[in-house]
């Protein structure tokens, strides 16, 4: 079944973009995914075909028009019935490997993306948009964060990695960063690969792996193990309990 | 003066991709900013130009070789000396608004993207690199992040955004959310813009924004709002103190 993304911009000259190379872009040739982009200006009903307008109470730069991003999602909607409709926007809810992995498991997705000072409010609950953001920083419009968005699910598609990296999903997979990699040489300007990665002890080197992606979450990222050690600490989680299990 | 970026990578033709349309695209033309690819591959040394190797002590996945990166990078820094080294990692720090606006500022980038499994971990203090995360998901690699980070910094840069704009960077702007805009028309599918933004009375609009700012980042961020009000409690932070100045 093949992934059809739709993405509604002022820019469809932006896409594929990255998107049309590498893995993405085999994928995209080989048919695992489709990619539609709908101009949102075609959906304007006036002759200068304007889609924004001055934000209300007054202030700088322009806001998309509710009616003309109504039109333009409903039309994406009748072309790809059942895909959710994500808009991108730093007031959204920060994008998880979790819902990404929802996402990829779905018929596909519907982005919307704004430019100026950003999106009609209304239009969230007028159309029951999921308003997503992809970090704390301000883009000229949303198309990059579309791309970045688009290129995880893919990814996540039967097929487009390989069976050899399959099973590799490691980041934040247990809630935790990934621990760090190394390869050969073995001694790199004067620097070398950690003994117990050589040791040939599968046990010993899953254990310092797991201790590393611990450690490395708890110093970096004290919000991941935050939230990792809460996940832990309710029994209906559905978290792995490692550590107490062989205790038992 | 131009800001510079060099993106080294596995797959140059990637860019300038969305990066080479509207605002950014204008303002490459322009010579507001410049663009480098490094082709990570020329900077193998065997007859196969080979990047990678399999990661130490065993898994799935290969991982770019650290002598193959940093000979890409003294070359990147050779050609733009002075500019930060980025590497886009989900093991790193999450970018942050402030970090854009440093980078932004300064005389330009350069930014490793990888590929596979990841980079060997040595190379990050072998050449002082910062690693920077995007969000908490999984890419097929670094350069849709690199794309999206670019164009954080470009929309910056001195006469890109446009006098009208310039001042509107609300978002992040306090480490809050921006408020939620409005425009035309009044009523759309029976769903009215707020009565106080009709009101023309600047003060109460100011007063609503405000309010919206810090509801909206407290219901759905709680982590910036915690973040927010840290700063806020202490005096030295430079952040405003709006209310309390006001009860004194």
């Amino acid at each position: 079944m093949t992934f059809s993304a739709a993405v509604l911009t002022l820019y469809p000259e932006m896409f594929p973009g990255p998107l049309g190379v590498s893995l993405a872009g085999r994928a995209l040739g080989e048919g695992t995914w489709s990619l539609d982009t709908v101009q949102i200006r075609d959906f304007a009903t006036d002759k200068h075909r304007t889609v924004d307008d001055t934000p209300a109470g007054g202030g700088a730069g322009m806001v998309l028009r509710a009616d003309v991003l109504a039109a333009a999602v409903d039309h994406a909607r009748a072309l790809h019935p059942g895909a959710p409709v994500l808009a991108m926007t730093p007031r959204g809810r920060p994008i998880t490997q979790a819902r990404i992995r929802e996402l990829a498991a779905g018929p596909g997705v519907i982005i919307l993306c704004g430019r100026f000072e950003g999106f009609d409010e209304r239009i969230f609950a007028g159309r029951a948009i999921e308003e997503v953001s992809v970090g704390d920083i301000v883009l000229s419009g949303g198309e990059p964060a579309a791309i970045m968005l688009l290129d995880a699910c893919i990814r996540l598609l039967p097929g487009v990695m390989g069976a050899a990296s399959s099973g590799c999903e490691e980041s934040f997979e247990e809630g935790l960063l990934e621990y760090p990699h190394f390869t050969r040489p073995v001694e790199w300007e004067g620097r070398t690969i950690p003994e117990v990665l050589r040791s040939g002890d599968h046990a010993k080197i899953a254990a310092w792996r797991k201790q590393r992606a611990e450690d490395d979450t708890r110093l970096r990222r004290p919000d991941l193990w935050e939230r990792h050690r809460g996940v832990r600490g309710q029994p209906a989680s559905g978290a792995r309990h490692d550590n107490e299990e062989q205790g038992q």
